[in-house]
């Protein structure tokens, strides 16, 4: 449909911005990558007070350089591609409009940084650029272990969600408002901080009952990390063994079929078998 | 010895209380989930001070609807169930009854929230409406490998209670009081509570000894988690192999050798076999 | 050399006080470890001002009739094993002498708390109540496991001290002494605390440097928590793996050595063989 | 080139200085390894001001002493080295010089203790002198298994940042400054503390929905713990199967069956046996 000629740019255009295989393409995601993580260190220095008041007409050219500079991507890759929908309603399609939208609201509304923090997600494009079979083939294989395990850490965690609940509620009748656990919800977000183990210590128990559940509470979360760890490390070993496996059964991919020989009467003979391996009888074929 | 009838609305009721394979019963399962989860929010802001001042009356009165509903369902399990005393007696049938009762005592002491919690447990009812099979069968294979740690697990937990009886009275008598470590079951405490790599640092040694000791108490904690998380780690992966191994048992026990058919040039057959399993040619045995 | 009837009393005694197997060995172990409990909650308790204050008297005699009792073991211990000075100078019976001494000095030279934590060892003595064999089978088992991985542990443990050290003393310059950092050892300290994943907070970094360099630390120690607990639990698995095979091999336990047939040439004979299996002539046993 | 005898004190002081086989060799090492140690408590001593008040000179005079007896040392490695440039660019060699210099340039400018810290790299040489092979089979195994797990890690610990940066800037729009999240760089810290599962405290959520966000970033954190040991375990694990398969694979290559000799009856003979190894007889062949 398109004249020759204006397919021959687009297609080339496509080869850059979406494949990583020609020098071109390479450079292109090299060069997109820094664009994000500065993009990234913008928003950043922007947060830091100290910084903006110095550099804030500096800070704000900048972001809207790669405002502009991503807005001009965002419309190539809709220009090149095929299907242009399917892109811009597939995962990257919508995180790169968002990545662009808030510095044009920003014009209106004043500064928004809420999605800001989107543009992290770009850097997932990163995996692209490095040798991109080896590093998805290893988390594609570490995935489909954490996938096998997905319903056995949902009842894990479900069960972390029920005894906080649980023990958050005791600790608030233990320690009560004068100790910090001033309600249940803190109480139970206090017990979700110290069974992970991540203990901040702006809530503590403080009478004797409280730290003595407080220590169970904690001997617990010891004891219970090892579930998920558990989980994930044998479903991974079995993930291995199950590749090498494969690669063994290529050597001999036979099946044995439950078959009885109609002469001899004896079992298990090939899929593909056509006679008895025992007495040499045709085999009545289903 | 119930009129036909009756016992027919019995197993019907019966069908929706306890089962959840019948579009009423997931309908009845759901509902149920939502209360619970609804009570479970409404103790929470319960005790949040300023939504209790502001909305008390409606609190109120929801939590009076709840444990109405929830009456109803205690009474309507006790009458459709067979042995209604072995429900009552049971785990659910005292969670059940445990987490109507408080509201009933509160019209004449005052409240009392300390069984309110107990609430939390009756969300263990989930894994019903859940895919219950694959959900229970991961948690079964779970527990059966936890179960089989136990015992290790329990000389564990003994041995760190121990380290941290020692460990707590002599950080006791080198930080003192003035820092902190006013007595021995505080001083046990803090050393859980780093053992565990908790951590509050709501007690922290101040003397140089103190923090020396401190840090080979941390080491060790770092260490030792990686003890449970071995033996559970170990023993799922050996219960995972076990059930591999009975099913590739069930698959193929049967050895092919390399022997070519002198007729029609097919490989593998069986170690035993005599005749070509495909032209039924007698094979030449060494 | 004693007379039969003293032989006998001894005999017996031992039996009450070192076995576990008859039922008044059974009770005298089960009395010991009630009182060595009681022991360590005395020693507990009275380290707390506010009970110590209260209850003074009640406890002092309470811990002089432990001591008593404890001295009473002590001595009976001696009298009824055979080789008294092995006992005297064995672990537990440093641990029997030294858990009875502080009291007797402290008629001299006031209370001493320090060697009361030696108490606790004492508990280690449970171990022989409970089902002895599961649990010391499954513990050393374990044990076994750990030995294995004594050296790996070691590597291990040795760089997390060096790269304590080195980060320790990059913080400490970095930080400085205004934000708590106010030695290398502190500092040090510091970095186990964080590599470790306690992280008490009572030193934390404050400036952006710090807590970026912090933040790697942190990184580097989630990332380091694998090693050890990958070690434990590959070698536990491997422990059980071995376990198996031990267990299959008791049905084929035959080794075939590199003995060549002095007639056709053949190798791998079975060790015990005089005949070659292949041509059935006499082999050369060496 | 050089004269027999300058070859000889100079091949001599070669295995004193750079193995560890011999008595001197050891010896060396040892010392080495003692004034390392040293020169680490000097650097560490004098950063605490008390002590460097009190005992400056002593301090400073050992700290001389040090000093020149690593610069003897490292002139000694470099004659007696045969490839000396080589020695000197290489790790060891850059470390050697690096822990002498900062004394010298402190003459001119005053103390600057920040290369102090390399010092601590020098220990790494005590591997030479722990019973060597085995420590270091130990850590090159693993070594092994980390670097098949290099990959899998870096995409992890990507994801990691990746998931601070989003749940950091997040937090910051939630909490704000009043509550300590004072910029994105320090919500993103904060969030590494928390994912991490270190937990200092110097900066907790304050509001009820930043106290909810934390509760999962903490779980996330506790759940994703899992994956870096799992790998590694995984990997571990494989690693010590391949061995133990190559150590197998020479020992027995055979297949061993159940046939009976017809003549004196014993068991388990090769596959391909056609006469008995124990007495010479013909087998049934079937």
């Amino acid at each position: 449909m398109d004249k020759p000629q204006d397919k021959n740019w687009r297609t080339k255009l496509h080869e850059i911005i979406y494949e990583a295989d020609t020098p071109a393409g390479k450079l292109f995601d090299v060069v997109l990558l820094i664009v994000i993580l500065a993009s990234i260190l913008l928003v950043m220095l922007e947060s830091v007070k100290s910084i903006d008041s110095k550099y804030h007409t500096i800070l704000n050219v900048s972001e809207w350089i790669i405002t502009v500079l991503f807005s001009i991507e965002y419309i190539a890759r809709i220009v090149t591609v095929r299907k242009p929908f399917k892109y811009i309603f597939s995962f990257y399609g919508i995180i790169d409009l968002l990545s662009t939208i808030p510095k044009y609201i920003s014009l209106f509304f004043g500064g928004i940084h809420a999605l800001a923090a989107l543009r992290a997600l770009r850097l997932l494009r990163i995996f692209r650029i490095l040798k991109l079979a080896r590093y998805l083939g290893a988390s594609l294989r570490l995935l489909s272990a954490l996938r096998a395990s997905r319903a056995k850490i949902s009842v894990f965690l479900f069960t972390v969600v029920i005894i906080a609940i649980i023990l958050g509620t005791i600790m608030y009748l233990v320690e009560g408002e004068e100790n910090g656990f001033s309600n249940i919800p803190k109480s139970v977000y206090w017990c979700i901080v110290t069974l992970t183990t991540v203990g901040f210590g702006d809530i503590a128990p403080q009478t004797p009952l409280g730290q003595f559940i407080a220590s169970l509470v904690m001997i617990l979360g010891y004891g219970i990390i090892a579930v998920p760890t558990g989980i994930v490390s044998a479903e991974y070993t079995s993930q291995i063994k199950k590749d090498e496996n494969e690669e063994e059964k290529v050597k001999q991919p036979v099946h044995l079929n439950t078959q009885v020989c109609p002469n001899c009467s004896t079992e298990k003979h090939r899929d593909d078998a056509d006679f008895c391996y025992h007495c040499g009888h045709k085999l009545n074929d289903e």
